[in-house]
């Protein structure tokens, strides 16, 4: 049986992602997000929504730049002090204990803890209602060497990411490699 | 020691969605996508990416509606076969098996067996590239009862979704509960 459960934000996975920026006195910032996803394969493109009221939407507004950082499930704590506190009131990084690092390609901090980060120049601004879009185009992707395959991608096995379930506010890990996209589905062909 | 590994679309989770859209003759079609999230909480919005290419995207244009559709564990072959075939070609549903509803609400088929769905009307075409970015309204949200919780909630538990790595297109399931969002960071306040 199908029931309605109304017009709710409530899907599946959802990101838990680190949002680095520069406030307007230099300090280095990180935001939590859960909405956002890849938009674009060419140019690389990622979005991230944020409320207009957030002190992370002022820092890109202002500076055309944000980091997309990749936290692994042993910076959940962190992450989730990310979530609830303002930059606008505490230096969230240096409560928090991890390390901005300035990127050198994008003006925007990283996060150095992070297994995998995406530096990201803004293309686009979208206004939503309570949420404002922002699409950035992805300048370069810096991972951690430790967590790279022998191919030289990260192996999402070690990066270990969060994710989110937005319906009831949970943070859960990676669960088990079920197959290979673009294969596994032939024999239906 | 972080190494750059270029401007790629890397980064987790990603969602595995499958995409509910009518063609021009009124044929159900499902075609999957990872590019996407949520991006607005009021009015409730969520994103995907399309190229211009392929079928999907003349629909959404056309009926100005899709459904996002969160499919579990069970259905990753039928998820991969809709990722890799045209709509414009075969009629996909019929060949997976799966079962096109037409949805009351807007203007597009849902998969009955998906756990979880979102009705969305489009609200917002952004073109970034190679993909076309529409921003959909959640008009409802529809869950197969056996998954929600006492809270009338779905549990992600039993929704089982997927989720893809974009860096070796692996498909991934749900992992371990890891903690509660907007608590477990609030030692370091």
């Amino acid at each position: 049986m199908r029931k309605s459960i109304g017009p709710k934000t409530i899907v599946y996975p959802t990101p838990v992602w680190v949002v680095g920026t520069y406030g307007k006195d230099d300090t280095p910032n990180a935001a939590t997000v859960a909405w956002g996803g890849i938009c674009c394969s060419s140019p690389p493109c990622v979005a991230i929504a944020m409320r207009a009221a957030t002190y992370t939407h002022g820092n890109i507004m202002e500076r055309k730049a944000f980091t997309v950082n990749v936290p692994s499930e042993t910076h959940a704590r962190e992450v989730d002090y990310f979530g609830m506190a303002t930059g606008a009131k505490e230096n969230k990084f240096g409560r928090s204990r991890l390390t901005p690092v300035d990127s050198e390609v994008v003006d925007a901090p990283y996060v150095e803890e992070a297994g995998v980060i995406l530096e990201c120049r803004l293309r686009h601004t979208l206004d939503l209602g309570l949420h404002t879009l922002f699409v950035g185009e992805i300048m370069d992707v810096k991972a951690d060497e430790a967590l790279l395959d022998d191919k030289g991608r990260p192996d999402v096995t070690k990066v270990r990411p969060l994710m989110a379930d937005p319906g009831n506010w949970g943070y859960y890990g990676l669960g088990p490699y079920l197959g290979q996209a673009f294969s596994i589905g032939k024999q239906l062909r």
